[in-house]
């Protein structure tokens, strides 16, 4: 199997898991985050700025790759390690969530969804089989099925079907690999907010031999007490010896309570994209460092980071940077965001290791200000 | 004097020299090309990465940096040098040339310029004395005294009276500066296509004690013929003893050619802003990877290039991210542009030290494409 999962202890206090993903590129420990590269880059940085800031999986959008450069290319590459210049583990996702979320003319049938290309309109279409052929041209390390996203709320009635339908696509995702020794193919176990159709399709796909299992149809606009308790019924019925994957969670206090409830991966645009914005996360909270109030703040962008970039720059001077539109700028703010995160996961992680996960999270909370009213969303 | 010029060696097939200039950050050897970090940033590149591909001096603009985040705040921060994490050289312009060029609407008498801010079209006054203390607040090794820049073409009555007021708003210059011990001044020669008010300027200037001389005016869309004729007769005008610098000149043809002449130093935007449109500098030429023709082409951008990009990364892989509009395709393409111009400049001061300048000049034009019919610009 080119994916093995090792666990090395469960956290006494909240029954998070500390464990170590092996890969054909690498080892990771988890709880892991993964820094999201779309078009093969994660935006504004380099393959060596990921591997200073820690990051030792990022994840890759087989959609966005197919439509450009297209997957022939990167095959011809040498595959997308080679093509990017990134010798660390990637994770692609099989398509299934853009045709999802971007196209709004889509025909979903049995063999797969007819849609319209998000740039140029044509006409396309994305199967189990076609997705993973992606993928395995692509050549990442772990592979999603191609999975139906249904949208949320959906009706139990609709939700079950869609369970139904993801599993028989599971089925053909796992039959049309053709790289099983090279690469690991996770399942993705969907359901909703519906326990029994979590069950349903935790039972269906683990009766399979994925490498790995995610849980998906979370972090798609449900309140977050909603995808904990999603989550708190539905990772006790993945197996304990397989990686465990939270889709499209970057939040940093839903990283911790995702790994409360016993996730080890986890993704999100989110700090890129906020970073984009002038956006930071930092230990004292949210910061924006375009207002105005750290026009002559010297200080770094967070006094308790570590980072290249709070080692070395200013408040003063990155807000210079982002209100003239200066890439370096969002270089900056880049580069702190995801080693914000990659940080809070290694305090995570030794926390799990003390015992002392569910104090952290108190602490963590407390200081970055999840307990405030009104709280920001991250 | 904070600004030493080192003469190493003159090169007996053509008289360019080959020196060396000591500042208060460094020294650098000449002749040096200065990439241009206008708004305290060289566009996309982070100060580790100019470092590294062996910039010893930058140039940032004082009209763009008193406009935003204005000099108080650079001043504040420690100078510029600190405020953007830069222990290298800096040199500073004088805002002269962006108010004249950037600004419809200004007006010119004695004391100075009235025009207004290009961004919120305020009325702004700029002169002499407020060139140089926005200098010596910025903090740069090496300031530019405020000049006038003439129009191309301009008239004989026009170009003297413009030079007879540059020669006092000099000694304007020389007398506002309040930091002689930590930061040079450098005089511009002006007098357009006037053999006889280059002199007339020179002989103005260099009656002054400047700590180095820079031959303004040129490469304002003035024929390359042009350009080497004003620098044939007025290098001459200037001390030996003293760096000579070629303002806004960046093409490979045109750097060879002023080194010829005499020059020790050159700046331009050239290289970083065609590297944005995703257009290199190789030694067989400009390269324009957006093309489809580079759609797989799996080699380097310039294969006898050994710049960081040229050993990791193709053609495909930059054309790639370039179309699709990401920040690290503009990374590489301006790394690989800086680093080639960099390299060119070391190319020449090799040639100089063995005397075969003009060799290497016919060699890199044949191979560059400069001598072939309706050759490009760069
Ligand atoms: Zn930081
Ligand atoms: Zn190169």
């Amino acid at each position: 199997m080119p994916i093995t999962y090792e666990h090395i202890k469960t956290c006494k206090q909240t029954g998070a898991r500390l464990g170590r993903v092996h890969t054909p590129h690498g080892s990771f420990d988890t709880p892991m985050f993964m820094p999201v590269g779309t078009l093969a880059t994660v935006k504004t940085m380099s393959p060596e700025e990921l591997e200073e800031m820690g990051a030792k999986i990022i994840l890759s959008n087989t959609y966005h790759l197919w439509l450009r450069p297209g997957e022939d290319i990167v095959e011809e590459a040498g595959g997308l390690h080679k093509f990017m210049n990134w010798d660390g583990a990637i994770l692609t996702d099989s398509g299934g969530f853009q045709v999802f979320s971007l196209s709004d003319l889509r025909d979903i049938e049995e063999q797969g969804v007819h849609f319209r290309n998000h740039i140029s309109g044509e006409k396309l279409f994305l199967s189990p089989e076609k997705a993973i052929q992606i993928q395995n041209s692509l050549g990442s390390d772990i592979m999603m099925a191609f999975d139906e996203c249904p949208p949320y709320p959906a009706s139990h009635d609709y939700m079950k079907a869609s369970v139904e339908r993801t599993s028989r696509w599971a089925e053909r995702c796992l039959a049309a690999h053709k790289r099983p020794e090279e690469q690991g193919l996770f399942g993705i176990v969907q359901g909703g907010e519906y326990e029994e159709l979590r069950r349903q399709s935790a039972r269906d796909l683990t009766s399979l031999d994925f490498s790995g299992y995610a849980v998906g149809g979370l972090s798609v606009g449900e309140p977050k007490d909603v995808m904990n308790k999603v989550l708190e019924f539905t990772t006790p019925l993945l197996p304990t010896n397989k990686p465990r994957y939270l889709m499209g969670v970057g939040s940093p206090d839903s990283l911790i309570d995702g790994a409360i409830r016993g996730i080890d991966m986890f993704d999100c645009v989110l700090p890129t994209r906020v970073a984009r914005n002038g956006t930071c996360m930092t230990s004292n909270g949210r910061l924006v460092v375009r207002n105005a109030k750290y026009a002559r703040d010297f200080g770094p962008l967070d006094e308790n980071c570590g980072c290249h970039v709070c080692r070395n720059y200013s408040r003063a001077y990155i807000r210079h940077l982002i209100k003239a539109n200066e890439t370096f700028g969002f270089r900056l703010t880049t580069y702190h965001n995801l080693y914000f995160l990659l940080e809070l996961m290694m305090q995570v992680r030794e926390a799990i290791k003390e015992d002392r996960l569910g104090d952290f999270r108190e602490e963590f909370f407390e200081q970055y200000g999840f307990n405030k009213p009104n709280a920001k969303n991250f």
